[in-house]
């Protein structure tokens, strides 16, 4: 689609679009897990947030789109043109990359270019679909009946921020950052606690209930369908207001502070909930100063806390067989005993 | 077989005719699921309307038949053509691709062309099913028994209009805009609720149960069986009448208004069914427009709203635990609770 | 084996001797099943009924066996031949293809032929057993262990006529009519009702029980196992007349009448017994015809009916839950019910 | 082993060497399944019997080891020798070969020879075991657990006497005439119905139970493998002298008469036993007249149907859901009423 | 991540160091086993142990880093390279080698170099990640994931300090010494007892329950990760020590010495815990000698016992299907019993 | 490891010790299978065992490691080689070949050299672990896990002492005598009784429970692994005074008789056991031969038998539901019911 549904005129849906925006600030915070009823426009939300992002600048001619403002990252054919004094570069959109269902991990990561292998022997690396999403988002239709260790494979890439391949007699190591957005219908089966864990927020998306929502939201399409460019345009400056706020909150970010008052709430909320290990409050921690940011705060607050804390947790919680409460319901419990109704 | 059997000639079946009729007026209304007994004629209809569709134009040699029409849709070989100034046309049925059940992906979406690749060390694409089913129909009998991740790529193909071929070393994109018609017996194993979804409409067909309707089939099957050409030639003028009613409304389509009033009835009835998402708003709009333009209606009405209701939102039901009825008495006892019997 | 039991020596197993009979002479009846018992002679029978036929006059050299009488339905190669006027022909016996139950889709619709690629990088088709089958008979033992989507490739083949391949590059389309027998044994696993119903008739075979019959059975093949020669020679009259028989009904067929009465008593039957679809009735009167056609009746009449209605619905009653009776005896108390006793 | 162990000095099992002889007299009989414990030396048995056969003339060179005095059964290289006048022939031990139960189809039926493909380009046929088999004998022990579709496939080919290849784009025809013997444990999975009734002949072997004979046979055993050429020598005149009868029995088979009597009690006997189809009765004759000819008589009588009963119908019972008797017990029930005690 | 975490920054989780160190001063301990919550830093600390380990030196372009010190057990490449007397050497980091869980066996062992073997028609060895981790750390995450047959395979090397690659005509044996350490969250599936046995220490981690730590882990993980060499600075001079206390208790280990009573109270308690084998036994007394070593003592006494017990016995307890506490707690009861409270 | 565990050093464990010993002196008695607790040093004592046999001289070159005092059983280089006079020989120690649990087919018995049929185009043998192991030991760890038809296979081949491959163009057949040694651990599933039956002996082992043997065995461990060498010279005598012995045996062998009286032990002691087929008596005979030999007596006895029985009958009895007890008690009792107690 060369023109995406414009980001702000997504009706709705606040809490996933929070989240894809605290992401887009603070992309340490980790991937985004999006639940929900399907036709619910998780896979258009995704591209509108990545055409709302200032477009960026590119190596002309690297196959990673290695940054040019950042030479210390460089891949090894960019630190070679660099030597050279050969390095052009251009502006290309951020990419959104589908991961189709039935990839192979080949496609993912990259393998061995058979061509130039079969026909000059030359063993050269033909990158995967990793490589297309560095600096960008990857996107993961129905995560849930992905293969663990492909989901693995992902959550450990995009944590390093570097795809390491050593197969076939390659050995190759390139920069691979991007934000893993995946969608799955809970219904249809669960990923493992193991790799929910390795998610960083987690947001849950319904069908609008009220007429007028739902009228809305198929006009809106409707329109956009009939004339792309003009819907585009109508929504242009509404858009082009949240592209300087999400820019500002990631220059940002660096000067917020989080006292001690903060971290010790974010410890007190994840021992109520007993979530396992310390990746939740990490994450609790740094999706509120990435709120902060983004409102403009310079320290991180109870309410912060409090809005990112659904996100952050709920996909944590171990079953408790004495209470079959929702997640979101049992941390809405946990914030209002300890931060009061 | 060289000459179909003429769409106005088969006998009853309304509902599946209407259906086709309009996903040919409006192909982003989705694909066809036609639901029912072996033996129905499925297969039949859906040729017959292909050859009851104009013949269309396309560039001589073009392996995705791209329509000379639309210079801004080219495949790459028709646009250096283009630009050559060497550009033949000639015209062609419109295509009727089936799938057989046990294609590999490969033998879908293209793949290497080995033959190039072994011979002469060229990495050449040779375009798949979906190619060949551009601006045409795609017809799988026995969806159901088709596995997911092929009816997934399917669909995403129908509703983006385009096949991106990315592996093998291959990076092409070439159009890919068809009808997707999926036939299949509920009995024997069911689509899974996520891709019920994004089919446009779905109808069910039966064995016809009054004594001439049956003979009237069976002497029509043997007289066309017997002298196709001179069966052909007497349907000739009604199918001729039907081709032209469906060329306007394809024309008309743009100018047909749907009133604030409808968008509300379709989303009072979606919510009063339940339906998750709101793929079967969209759906129950277009459908209607499309029906009004058929019908020669300048708005969309009530009347378009319900007889198209069935068929956009059987498939999107949730099984009703309390309630045991099929899908179609539950979209009919909402139709009249909420337009009166 | 050079010389096949002749048909006019099998002992009993008339309902199986007529059907594959009615096959030959009609094909578009479809095929024929038989079910039964193992050691009943089914693939005994469907060799003596190929050699039973006429010879029949092929193209020299066409791997499929082209009809020279047929230019129409040449293969390209037989077009280029008869072009050159370069076309020679002999006589050869129908053929009777066994398709073993391990065989690969290559090798039943033709594949790559892998030398010439491997040797020369020339892309050849390997015709495959459905070239060989062609006029002729395909044999499958045990049908109902055979892959699903195996059978449904040969049933599409059957009905169309016609086998087309696409794949590894290739784009063949030859022609392929062949009547279709497979034999299986009930209690070793059931075809899918969607298969069954695709099938034209179906026979059941049973062990004689009349010591007599036995004997005479015993008797027949030691004697023919100990000479074929001189067996054949003595049922050669008998096979001959046969022969001539079957040729004239064959050339009689397209006279055969087949009044709104018989049509009605048709549908009236499949109606009483509830088959899915109008396959059955379709086939009831392509049967009845091809019956008359044979005893040298002008026009189907209810005797005709009558005798065919096992075999051409047999297979295609739904299981009844309040009626465990067999098929056959369902068959048979709506006939009596319908026709009187 | 260079020296098998003498077929005389086999300490009793009767049945078992008794219908290793009759096949051995007329292949046509059909294979014999050995069922029974481990360790009873039913292997040794079958490869004693092959060393017991006189030795075999054949073509020098040719890989099927076609039969010199019987030319019109050449395989097409000893064809073209012959009609060359450069027949060389030799004298070689029939051969008994072991199927693998991890054999793969290719090794068995043979296959492509990849080495002149690969290094020449030329399509050559690489015979099998089958072609190896040929005028032999062919053991698989454990039969039982083999795949079915190995075990239909050996049963063909041993009815038919000939292996048909096509596939690779090879079509290889050769004669296989060979006796199949399969043994295997009962109580390790059972052989389907349809594949336990194309064995000819089944015989249950079972350890001794009475001391001097257990003694006898490790003594023997023991003297055996200490010097095997003394052991063999020292049985060697009572070989000789089976070998000569087995010689003559299989002269004189042609003469040996089967009166209608004969036949009527055959039949008699599978009616009261409920056999399916008549390959039980088939081979009642023919074992029995395989073993009137050993025995030296010109017809077939009572005491040579009822010897030969046992191992020719037992494998052949329905289970008796009302009988839980042995099958062995049912079928000498059935002889006792039939022909007295 | 050029700068790991520093191993004295690690908060809490003193059993897990502990078993680290142990294994790294005598790694004939064998591997070490964690389990626990996931997000407790297992992998984290495995990578800041071999940070903490001396710099090794090795072979300069030797595929298995061999030790420049140790010609006894020089690489064929490395003995060539001494032979010339043209051995350079560098340091290097100690290395820590991921197994992913989707690694095949010849990722893991090495396998044929495919290239040279298509281009040049060589058969030369292409390590595996056993060759990149000799001298240092495999690590396994999800240990328990993992087929089987690798596991085998890895303690196999582990425990020879040698792979031996035998297959596609290779025949390579190449030193491989490492500490293979594995995570694994025991809800997830089990080790066969027959490999947990092989493991020489288990180990449990986690997440803290008091708030201070929490915050504290918190904490210097964000300090960390907002400047990483600033807080590995921080830590050096705690680094530093611990480094040289290692290293002194590496040289020490040959000279504690293992009394008699040692002995008698290491097999009393494996004894009274009821372990199989004596692995458990070995282990005890390796483990307690380590920590006599790294303690500054000269003899193994009660107190190194104590305290390694639970670590190398608590994986070798049978299941008691009388008493259901877990290991741990039966271990320390036998402690009690043993030592006294 | 190049200096074994000394075979005398081993605590304890007769049983084990014993059975190798005897399979040692007779190969044609069988495998043996050790079955018992893990951590017993079942791996350790294979080695020791080989290690203690005299060197072995074999022609140099060969990779059958043929023996040049028996040129009737050379494989066809060293035929070649001898026809040359071009022999060469050396000592190599005995073999011990390990089966890995992930072994194909391929790796086990030999395959096509990839590499010359790649490059030269030549079909040449690539010996397998099989060829390897001629003359010595296979050890197979955990051999209740290794895929029946492969354990069948090496069955096969040890019991003939000839490894024949036919395949892919191959016709190879080489001499292949090893001594199978297969440990296991009851608990992890077990053999099938057909492959149970093929092994010569089984014996038990368990850990030692008294203190003074759980310390020596540790001490010598501990005091070997400390420096080998010194270890290996401490018990150099008593593995010397073992070899003489071990090698006198083989050679005495021969000239022990077994009296009738023996057999007839052997047999009463099996029928009273129930064991299937004469395995377990021939097995038993030659055990206590070889026994006797070991002990320098020249006749088989009570005593021999007495001692053999356990670990030759123990695998062979039939679970009996009416008697739970162990097998080696059912043996024990049956022998104490002989011979008395």
């Amino acid at each position: 689609m060369a023109m995406p549904f414009p980001f702000s005129a997504i009706v709705g849906q606040d809490e996933m679009k929070t989240a894809l925006l605290l992401a887009a600030i603070d992309p340490s915070i980790g991937g985004v897990l999006v639940f929900g009823d399907r036709g619910t426009g998780k896979s258009t939300a995704v591209r509108a947030l990545a055409a709302l992002l200032p477009k960026m600048r590119v190596v002309v001619g690297c196959p990673y789109g290695c940054d040019p403002a950042n030479p210390g990252a460089f891949c090894d054919s960019c630190k070679e043109k660099a030597a050279e004094g050969d390095l052009k570069t251009r502006q290309v959109p951020v990419p959104v990359i589908d991961l189709p269902l039935g990839a192979t991990e080949d496609r993912v990561v990259g393998a061995l270019d058979l061509e130039l292998a079969l026909t000059k022997g030359e063993k050269a690396f033909e990158p995967g679909l990793l490589a297309r999403a560095h600096r960008g988002f990857l996107y993961i239709d129905e995560v849930n009946l992905l293969e663990d260790h492909l989901v693995d494979l992902l959550l450990d890439v995009a944590a390093s921020g570097e795809n390491v391949v050593e197969r076939e007699g390659l050995s190759v190591r390139h920069p691979a950052r991007f934000v893993l957005v995946g969608s799955g219908n809970p219904e249809e089966g669960e990923l493992r606690p193991q790799l929910l864990d390795r998610f960083g927020l987690s947001v849950e998306v319904k069908t609008p209930t009220d007429l007028p929502t739902r009228i809305d939201v198929i006009r809106r399409r409707d329109t956009y369908e009939h004339d792309p460019a003009a819907f585009v345009e109508h929504w242009k400056r509404r858009d082009g207001k949240l592209r300087s706020r999400l820019t500002a909150a990631h220059k940002r970010l660096g000067d917020v502070s989080v006292p001690d008052k903060a971290l010790e709430r974010a410890a007190e909320l994840c021992m109520a909930l007993g979530t396992d290990g310390l990746r939740g409050e990490l994450t609790l921690m740094r999706a509120a100063r990435a709120l902060a940011a983004f409102e403009g705060d310079s320290e991180v607050g109870d309410k912060h806390l409090r809005q990112v804390a659904p996100p952050a947790l709920r996909h944590r919680l171990r079953r408790n067989p004495l209470d079959d409460s929702g997640s979101s319901v049992r941390v809405d419990r946990a914030l209002e005993e300890l931060f009061g109704a």
